[in-house]
């Protein structure tokens, strides 16, 4: 036995680990967004959960992660790694490419999860699975290819994000408004004359475990990050990850209360989330004091966008943009501002540093926003010329769970179900 | 501190860690079992959980892990280990006894736990207590021995298992079979000339929250069982691992959209679980192709052997048999078809190593197929000579959870409870 | 790379991983709750356990650690680390300070939400969130620096507590008591002559989801608590927490069988946590056997100080007390009696250590039982006098998703809704 046997090891199984529990992070987004949605919908969210795994792994395998992981072509794209072969000698990591793959496919789930919520309760299955594959395949990869590959355009010119509040949050952020611009909103969410009607949150307790299950989770997206367990910089990286959390937990519950005279439970839950999403890109990278600042303006921006995305008759039912989206642009950009010397080519604009990652990061953010968000609308338009995206008026009122899937969430009354009736609801 | 003190802690937190991932499937199953069954059981079959952690620990700390991993008696039982005391020199790792222990007290606990959702809305809970002392002191042990000490006699021609899809999933899923053969249908389930009624799952995303927990806890499953963290094959286990299930998971969900034109949810959970059983004998000896293979082959025989369960009027309520008893047979199976070369003593047939592995695979699968069937079918007999083992007619219409435990498992609607009213159903 | 780089990456992944596991159970500690008390308030209920986590780690950071934690002035209190700067060289660990600090955070939100579920159901939220910052900003910090600072007056003494079931539980359990007695029962829960009303629980499958999550926990509480991975003893820790628990739940089984002639589902659940509660003061000092004792008697007795407590008119909806305060309890006495030669300056009374361990364990419980009790009455009290802790008898009966939140934890019947009709409860 070597220390080198020994050394790699470790980072094996912290990889491993850590990959693991960013995967359970599918079942947080699932119970998230079937607690958020009506019950008639309850399933099918979570189906749509089941596709982001199950093709988002599969695709990802065979073609994203070449994309984005593989041997660089013009700063662009990946081009091996395909199925895991060819050369990946160029990854700078000690963790064999499997295992590095193990903890990438993680990641590309975790995006393709953040426009499900946005397109909750009207998006039609078979078209669901067709943009997974778009995203999985080829959106993620290669705006991801320009940010984390060494060689990728916008590393080269100094934009840095550590777990990926640009490369994950932000992309999926704006694919996901793009989403819920594209399918308008669920039938009778706005009436005339600019009333808005609440849609209930069917279960927050589920909603609840969802955000607690995340919250732990988010400690592999972050720490694992490192990819090494002999990063010296993983205890700040938790700490980090904790007080943004806390911060906009906190923040959420005092604000709402003094504008709604109420901790409004929705916003306290994506409150904490917000706070996660902010402090993604900076975790490593800016001070506790900075931490606490970055997720207590996430948690408050992402009230004010959720608010204000209403009022524009935008239909995000989980609040996807909202807390991926803002909080990832904000993530991004604190970083400019508070990346501390010695973490980064350059420091933050508050430390020394000047403008030049400042400039970086909002040009890599913008570049991420325009690309997440205009290539789901052409995918979303390329799939619309072969089948509807959006489910008719019928299926929407009956519910997806019936209409697509044949079954309620819960059925609580009945020993045996006719079939018959479940096709044809009374409502 | 020397190279070897830090190995071994390594080892240490990856058994403990993997060990504690593991017994958080009892969640797992805990959750998808009582989403699966109808409302008025969900709380019987949650604490048939709890007696299967309780229990199992017990009495395989007291009985079965001696027997299990005890000092070798013929290649047929271990003869130390009882209370961890005794000779355990020979256990071929560099991990504490203690760590050992723990590691296989969550397989057993597994093992016991894939019965109780075959038996579920209508065994009785102190026939289950007896019978999970049986099984986890004695059936599971025994067999366990033959395949995994190194003087078993199963290891001996050549068997091999990496995690379990013979001596646990197999096992567990052919004792599913007796204990639902013994048991008969659910009242109603099968009307006269040949009609079928369907439970519906009282609560689908509670099942699906099992699903995705019992997915998290299979890294360490499957990963752990390397019992060392310096390993190399861990980055291999795991991908295989996501593969197999991806596969599964998408496999089920086009199968069904083919076969029913929708995608039926608690298939498409089923699959995922059947990708992970199959993987389970195979993840450190299979190719990521193999796996994938391995994976959606499992998932679509899970849903045509549940079709054909279902028309012989056999009533498994959570599909135990067909995730576990038939994916861990194809897994099993499968190892003798795709063993890579230099993987175990000879490789899969696929792999020019002959006939001889898939022979040895195809025989201990058929002893733990008889064995599992056998060995329960005796044991629900003896129990029956003492108790019912099955509940009455009244009980079972009433529900287990007010007929057995005196309260119902979701009370919305009363501040308060009259316990005679809830001894006196009103149906 | 140096062997003492792989050591520190080691131990600090250690930390981090069970740390996160630690706040994991804050979902556990959420839904246990959610689901024991009724289903008007349950998202209030889970709304307090983000207060714990927002709030507790924003306090303990900015206060509470360097009291705890910091270097020691006159054995009363820390005086240094607050915002984690200030001279931190005497922590008696290979981890940096940053990652000591998330595991012990990880600590003081347990505490916290002990406490949250006695006040289940009455307690208003403001006053909630200002006893949470007393709590995590100073009681549980000085008290814990008496035990657990290597210059604390109790750890003087000789008292030990290897994870807290004195510093954590008997101290939670206790101001749990507190608030408890403070707040009075729920309304209409005791009734004229002796009449006691039985809350059912709103969602028994939910509070079982919360045991296992709180069950996969414990071990990153109890194993993580050596904050080295090369502590040899790991394996004996997991062993004796896995031991204990499932004593604590077999014995709640067995024991309310003979006692209800039923498994008592709620009794079942609180059982295995109580075994958890035993065993987490002593996890590291005592046998296997003595731990199996430990967990046994944590059951029972947590059975029948819940009949008690119930017959003295104390409304303690989850629990808590008996959970945590009599467990821990008897753990910390446990120690004294059954503490290991070797393990501890001095062995138990039952193994030859004479009676001074004992002594010490008695006197230490009986500090922080008063400690607990006494200042959680005085914060309530000075609250109090600001603005009510307990919310109105119509605030009450409407109960406080609604009345405080504005929201229902489940709205299943309606595609929208009124949030006029949300304020005006019909009932």
């Amino acid at each position: 036995m070597q220390l080198t046997d020994v050394s790699n090891g470790l980072d094996t199984i912290w990889v491993v680990l850590t990959a693991a529990m960013i995967l359970l992070m599918e079942g947080g987004f699932a119970l998230l967004e079937a607690g958020f949605v009506r019950q008639k919908n309850a399933v099918s969210i979570i189906m749509k959960v089941f596709v982001d795994i199950a093709f988002g792994a599969l695709v990802f395998y065979l073609i994203g992660f070449g994309l984005m992981h593989g041997r660089d072509l013009g700063s662009v794209i990946g081009s091996s790694g395909f199925l895991l072969k060819g050369d990946l000698s160029h990854l700078p990591t000690n963790i064999t490419s499997d295992t590095f793959w193990l903890f990438q496919c993680a990641f590309v789930i975790a995006v393709i999860s953040i426009v499900s919520g946005a397109a909750a309760e009207r998006i039609h299955f078979r078209a669901y699975i067709l943009y997974t594959i778009v995203m999985t395949g080829l959106i993620y990869p290669i705006s991801g290819h320009w940010i984390w590959s060494a060689d990728g355009w916008l590393a080269k010119l100094g934009m840095i994000d550590f777990a990926g509040s640009a490369a994950i949050h932000a992309l999926g952020g704006f694919a996901a408004l793009a989403a819920a611009l594209f399918l308008g909103p669920r039938l009778g969410r706005f009436g005339p004359e600019g009333k808005i009607n609440i849609v209930p949150p069917s279960n927050l307790p589920l909603a609840s475990v969802g955000a607690f299950v995340l919250w732990f989770g988010w400690f592999g997206f972050n720490s694992g990050s490192t990819l090494s367990a002999t990063n010296t910089g993983i205890g700040h990286i938790a700490v980090t990850t904790m007080l943004a959390s806390a911060a906009g937990c906190a923040a959420c519950i005092l604000f709402t209360m003094l504008r709604y005279q109420k901790a409004d439970p929705p916003m306290v839950i994506n409150g904490a989330l917000a706070g996660l999403v902010g402090i993604t890109a900076g975790c490593a990278f800016v001070s506790d004091a900075a931490a606490i600042g970055i997720g207590a303006v996430s948690g408050i921006a992402m009230v004010l966008v959720s608010e204000w995305l209403e009022k524009r008759r935008v239909d995000d039912p989980v609040g996807a943009f909202a807390v991926h989206g803002v909080s990832g642009s904000i993530g991004t950009l604190a970083v400019g501002l508070f990346a501390l010397p010695g973490t980064a080519s350059h420091a933050g604009l508050f430390h020394g540093g000047g403008l030049h990652l400042l400039g970086a990061q909002a040009l890599g953010l913008a570049v991420v926003a325009v690309w997440g968000f205009g290539l789901t609308w052409i995918a979303l338009k390329l799939i619309q010329a072969w089948r509807p995206v959006r489910v008719t008026a019928d299926e929407e009122k009956i519910g997806l769970d019936v209409a697509l899937h044949g079954v309620p969430a819960y059925s609580k009354d009945k020993d045996f179900i006719d079939v018959d009736e479940l096709r044809n609801p009374t409502s």
